[in-house]
């Protein structure tokens, strides 16, 4: 049975009560563990945080670099879920996250990789639901592809 | 009789239906036309534009860095809105906007100045109701509550 937009919002909404944003030292944590985490399983990916090539998850603990790093990807995390049924928001931030990460001259396969990545650190660090699961893969597929229409539209690299 | 965050929220996002961001001319017009109104009618504060200090609303519709500064400042708008009611998040999002501003070094007063002129602009380019006015200034209230205070905690002049 296919979800409509607003019940994958608010299980990935829900999903994100034990991840909240904020200024108290587990909130840290909860954003500065996705970079432990993705560092850790993920260690060819480094190469995309200039300095960071070689990091370790005990280097991203000690680093103030990924304690705001941390807070702005957990922050982007719960913007697009709460947004997510105001499809046209949705996908206007899906394109100026795209713009803001020009730059970086990411491989473009690595917008739907994410969600991947994301959803295994919710499972790892907490508890995560194969519905919850799939209703963030399902935000994820839908992140993507918008991605892919605006790479595309900038005569950047897409899949 | 005091209004919840919910319905502020809904009451701000119901404002922006016919502001609604994207790609089509309309939507791109949502959000130069911010410019046009704000440098028509605040030139001083053109100031924070290098480039732009004598600009007029002629100079903003046929400039493409306004056409995407207006489409940004739209967004942002749409996703305060969208997210009041999650109070973290919407607390997250004002100061990771605070942090992102650091070096333009504003005026602190300008946080709140802020959505004088926004609503001042959605009541000039369509409607607002005395009830939406309010609804939008008790939600830049708390905006610029969370903005002083964390450029306090930034040690960084406030209000």
């Amino acid at each position: 049975m296919s979800r409509t937009r607003k019940e994958i919002r608010d299980i990935c909404v829900k999903t994100l009560e034990e991840k909240m944003v904020g200024t108290a030292p587990e909130n840290i944590e909860s954003g500065r563990g996705f970079y432990k985490y993705f560092f850790t399983n993920f260690p060819d990916l480094r190469v995309y945080f200039k300095g960071a090539e070689k990091y370790t998850a005990e280097d991203v603990q000690k680093s103030e670099r990924f304690e705001k790093q941390g807070q702005r990807l957990l922050l982007a995390c719960h913007l697009i879920a709460n947004v997510y049924d105001n499809e046209e928001v949705f996908k206007a931030y899906v394109r100026e996250t795209i713009n803001r990460h020009r730059i970086y001259k990411m491989d473009p396969a690595l917008w739907m990789a994410f969600f991947s990545v994301w959803t295994g650190y919710l499972e790892e660090s907490g508890s995560l639901t194969d519905e919850q699961k799939s209703a963030w893969m399902e935000l994820g597929k839908e992140f993507n592809s918008e991605s892919q229409s605006h790479l595309k539209s900038l005569n950047l690299p897409h899949t």
